[in-house]
């Protein structure tokens, strides 16, 4: 399997306190276009995703502390917490990197909020979390039962 | 003075123990097209740029033990430094953004490898560190004698 270049960075996460107070800095004083606001009960997260040219500044808030995104913060604080590139065929691109022996944290591809989406461990990536996420169009979306945003 | 939203990320910087075992996973494994490989001899750093889509990723390895860098990676082990933003016009936005009460590290726009950049302090930014840079045309590259790119 040859190497396709990611697209594009889909977007950078911030841990973060509060939502509300970011929003100051990201929104108000820095100018990003906040698109959307979410509570993601399953992962005991509120997020925000703030538009910047073809990539995302997503915001995550814990909303208990019992996840790791909890224990992130109160260990380090706020910060960065990952990156994630937008691939073409996630499958394919998850089977080439096993075979090259990096450490994946999700073997397949899984729903995520903004498309099928998996973790690459940072012990594989210079101490950086990276997710990977597949393009609309891809073979993970219907394989998922997804529907790429009308929009 | 208006907020103009910042056009795009203009590159997320990584500290790293070496460019060349990191150019294994960034552009082998991962597939970004490396850019330039530089010295910087007066901070004493080597830094990689490789792109994806608009975007940078740039690699940042210490040369000796001296600098801020270096003690970033002693301490914390290699991963996310900083992210750079990119804004028309750097000298009216550190103005409205220290009106603001952000703390500034660079008040004014100063020479860096790509162009007019300025650091805010990760005190005033969620924990992270911001760097913003002038896109070519804005009008710190003539003040600071700097010519954009041709290509």
């Amino acid at each position: 399997m040859s190497v396709l270049p990611p697209g594009r960075i889909h977007h950078m996460a911030l841990v973060v306190r509060s939502i509300d107070a970011s929003l100051v800095l990201w929104r108000d004083f820095l100018g990003l276009r906040l698109e959307t606001i979410m509570d993601i009960p399953s992962d005991r997260v509120r997020i925000a995703f703030l538009g910047v040219g073809e990539s995302k500044v997503e915001l995550v808030e814990p909303t208990d502390d019992t996840t790791g995104v909890a224990r992130f913060l109160a260990s380090k604080g706020e910060g960065f917490h990952h990156v994630c590139l937008e691939v073409s065929n996630l499958s394919e691109e998850l089977t080439r990197l096993g075979i090259e022996g990096l450490e994946l944290i999700d073997s397949a591809p899984r729903r995520g909020a903004e498309g099928p989406v998996a973790f690459l461990h940072p012990r594989s990536c210079g101490g950086v979390l990276v997710e990977l996420i597949e393009a609309p169009g891809g073979p993970s979306w219907s394989a998922l039962g997804m529907k790429p945003p009308t929009s």
